[in-house]
């Protein structure tokens, strides 16, 4: 099944909604306007479309093969990355200094929804890579950076995140690694790392791995872990690579979905320790990994939205061919596509306004970390820092929950079809499940948004951003179109369902932690439903006003068309989803343990 | 991971709400009191926990194969089944002249969740064989039922449908297979089969294919279409096997879940014709179908109860075991097991209040069953069919639907191990998915309840529903505990909820059919969440009156604390999922087609 991305549909969040005349407006972006978004999205359509995606069904059917220390990766995959590097696509948003192309997120965030929704296996080696280059970039030393950085944002080589270990997932207090501090300044790393995307395989020269490892005598609990790079080869003064280091892959596993990218169980030390390099100061490993964590959790939520939309253009193909059973309002003769089926429009708008909603609200997340790192006046860049770290939460969740109602409701599309593998509708199905998981789950990103995002605060952050959608809601009724009306009718009572989540979690974070954590999913969802009908809703105001000018009418009334669906049958939930965090907190934790 | 059965759950259900005493006192089922539904559950917990549930994952890692026109199923299976079928376990339901044990479904349902908790891909034979055996007890000729009554009802031999065709999926008017009528009474069949469960296989010594074709000179469309009974093998007068008909498996498919159940191509008359017997009249065979599909509509429906359950059990004992992070009511000095997590109890939660009140619903319903078709009082005998034809798309459509969320959930409460294929819960997310597929999808279960049992008596079913519901509201106040009062205020809201959509759809269904049925699914899935919340509702009622009898506490307890969790967290959704059916019916076809 080919892949078109939704070039229009990007660019329309980037003018309109993530407003790229602004972005281009902070120093360094000044050539980064409208016109070089649309370059750059064309180029790399046509890259992803033409290299990537005729990959994705190679890849599951042929999956990543573990023998003897190495893995091979799919037939395609080396020669796709190459590509890939060769294009200058690894560097998109990375510095200039190092290589890279300094484009804003506001641009990379659509060329990586691409990538993924061309590959979603393939699509990782550089996310990771890309988390590396954030860690190092933010706390590497010089001599890191200069040994690291050009080589990772040309793809020359790539990178990786070790944090999980078999006692240690979500609860990296539990991280047993240690490093083992040299005379020369380097350390020894010895311990084991399971879960590695990319810990091992055969596109690129050298794996560059970021490692969260103890040193003898550091703080118990997550206090006294600290960041190394840990080089499959040693890097050589002149550059070149050296000695093969001390981290073997040992095995990879036999996984539900992505089944093309490899992912490794490390060993490292046992012959005599691995060399690593300590990044930024000991013990403050955890804060480091957050920068590559906070990056990777928003690549996640493009995931989500980029398996969302190719699940969407899979199930409207099928949906356009197969014939079955006559309409039931009569209008074709006899049976016909099953698009004209009521239910199944309801399925495909689901899936379609799903996709459309989180891609507008991850498109302004990205114009906010934009203005948060590069603008130069300070209370802008604060603000907007605050307002992404808010969004990160529900970009990362609520993206990729609603990515497996999407890749479900695309196999249903397909009928019985949709349960047979070579179909292609079970494989977003199945490679979308781990994005609720990895990169902290869902309930993780939730614990991020009562806890830092919401609570610290008492709720005063969360309350701003229900302002402005209020003013959205005004500017909808001001418009007093019927369509318009509509919206703005559910937005007002979403909004005021998230208000009064945040004012129940506000008051019980601390006094009854279990009552609000027992909302903690809940409230993420119902965050980011309100936000993403709130793109819409503003998507729907573009709309009308470009469409009453003759400007691309089928576009801008299918925009239309879709933000109204998504506030009638989604944002729609939002009441509902408050009375469960509001009114049923207890009944979370009412069955005693042993009943279970 | 092993499987125990829930047989204290089911005993309750089959008691308290189903009233197991009431049908026991219907003409024939005078021995099938509470006494032989605790015998048959217990004897039935051991054979499934022991033989059947134990070939679970060795059928999903080592699935039917296909060679030379031969399947061979999982090492394993044709030895269990032929325990099963010595054990008498096909017969459960089936006539006592038959060999039969005769036992309500009542009781029989109960035996088949625990058949399909412990193996779907196993269970699916006899659940084939069963809508074999009721087409032919309902419309096969004295000469049929004694050819093949016995032989299917001991286990022998087993049954399949073969409806679908390469073109004929849930439209079965386009069916194009053809029958050509012979001197001897027989017909010759001609015609492709596709996705035939058990169309081919070793576990039994023939099998008796019913099969859907076109007599020559027939009307188009389905009333045209005829079945016929098509052996594997002929069988001779004296009951011996004869030669090998023209019907031959030419290939079966690779799916994505339910792997060792072998999915079969067949090729009929490839050879000259198959032999076929023609079931009933001609051109009557729809109506024949849709027995043996009511039946097998409402086991896919427990198949879906049967899987929720089993991921439930996986998850609970993952939760219990994983130790990760300390609770965030600082209830443990340090980290402990992540069922002490509110996120992860709300998970379990959710998985065990929508497996318990899909129990409630389906045994209630098979108590209706029961009196509908044994109850000496033709109006009593009218009303539960009434009710009982109600029941058999919620049954199928919401059970099967809220498989894919509990399967999802135990996915999710595993983590990262969850993603991994060893761990076991994967497949029941993959084996789920088809159950909201097969047999009917949820769009035609939900066409269904729209068309036939909604609109065409105006709603007056529906109310009637409506009306018992509301009855039990009542008890539930006056029985004024904090409990049922706050289970009964969702139940009001929820019934209210209904109440207006079956106002909307019976206005709508004739004079705006895409209004009525762009909010099918969405009635279906409001209409079972009533339902089985209305059960809990009753399930809660009856654990009050005896935990305060001081009867099995624990157990009652448990059963208060979930039926208020499913009243909170499930049925609470209600009024939201009325408004988008209600409100949002224009929205969900307003999208231009070209627009997709």
């Amino acid at each position: 099944m080919s892949y078109t991305a939704p070039v229009k549909d990007m660019l329309f969040a980037i003018e309109h909604l993530a407003r790229i005349d602004q972005v281009a407006q902070i120093p360094g972006f000044e050539d980064a306007g409208l016109d070089t978004a649309a370059a750059v999205l064309e180029e790399c359509a046509k890259f992803n479309e033409g290299v990537v995606a005729p990959l994705n069904v190679e890849g599951d059917k042929n999956p990543s093969s573990f023998a003897n220390g190495q893995v091979t990766t799919t037939p395609g995959f080396r020669q796709a990355f190459r590509q890939f590097a060769e294009g200058g696509w690894q560097g998109l948003q990375h510095p200039v200094d190092f290589g890279g192309q300094g484009l804003p997120k506001t641009i990379g965030a659509a060329c990586g929804e691409m990538l993924n929704s061309a590959n979603l296996s393939f699509a990782l080696c550089p996310l990771l890579t890309d988390g590396a280059i954030e860690a190092l970039l933010t706390a590497g030393s010089e001599q890191l950076k200069a040994t690291y950085l050009e080589k990772l944002i040309s793809g020359q080589w790539t990178g990786t995140m070790n944090l999980t270990e078999p006692g240690a997932g979500s609860d990296l207090a539990l991280v047993r690694s240690r490093a083992e501090p040299q005379a020369d300044g380097s350390y020894k790393i010895f311990g084991t790392k399971i879960f590695i995307t990319y810990g091992e395989h055969d596109m690129a020269e050298n794996i560059v791995h970021l490692v969260l490892a103890r040193v003898a005598g550091a703080p118990e609990g997550v206090k006294g872990i600290s960041l190394f790079v840990v080089p499959k080869f040693l890097v050589n003064p002149d550059g070149s690579l050296g000695m093969r280091n001390d981290a073997h892959c040992v095995s990879i596993e036999h996984k539900l979905g992505i089944k093309a990218s490899p992912t490794a169980v490390l060993q490292f030390g046992d012959h005599g320790g691995a060399v690593g390099y300590l990044v930024g100061e000991e013990n403050r490993g955890l804060e480091y990994m957050f920068i590559m964590m906070n990056a990777a959790r928003y690549a996640v939520g493009m995931q989500g939205i980029a398996v969302a939309e190719r699940a969407y253009q899979h199930a409207v193909q099928y949906a356009r061919e197969r014939v079955q059973s006559r309409p039931v309002d009569g209008s074709l003769p006899g049976a016909g596509p099953i698009i004209h089926h009521p239910d199944v429009r309801r399925m495909l708008m689901t899936m379609r306004a799903l996709a459309e909603g989180c891609r507008a609200m991850a498109t302004v997340a990205a114009a906010a970390y934009d203005a948060a790192h590069h603008h130069p006046d300070a209370q802008v860049a604060k603000d907007n820092a605050a307002f992404y770290e808010f969004m990160v939460p529900l970009v990362k969740g609520y993206s990729t929950e609603m990515s497996l109602e999407v890749t479900s409701l695309g196999v249903q599309v397909h009928g019985g079809m949709g349960f047979i593998e070579e179909t292609g509708a079970a494989q977003y199905y199945r490679d979308a499940r781990i994005l609720t998981i990895y990169e902290g789950t869902t309930a993780i990103q939730a614990n991020d948004l009562v806890g830092r995002k919401t609570a610290r605060d008492g709720g005063q952050l969360a309350r701003a951003i229900a302002a402005q959608v209020e003013q959205t809601e005004g500017e909808l009724n001001a418009s007093a179109t019927a369509d318009a009306r509509a919206v703005a009718r559910r937005l007002a009572a979403a909004r005021q369902a998230f208000l009064d989540a945040v004012d129940f979690i506000a008051a019980n974070a601390k006094s009854d932690p279990n009552a609000a954590f027992a909302g903690s999913v809940p409230y993420l969802m119902l965050a980011g439903n309100l936000v993403a009908g709130w793109q819409m809703g503003r998507a729907l105001l573009v709309a009308q006003e470009l469409s009453s000018k003759g400007q691309d009418v089928g576009f801008m009334q299918a925009k239309i068309a879709t933000a109204r669906f998504y506030a009638e049958h989604i944002l729609v939930k939002a009441p509902c989803q408050r009375d469960a965090i509001v009114e049923g907190a207890a009944s979370v934790t009412a069955l005693a343990l042993e009943a279970f």
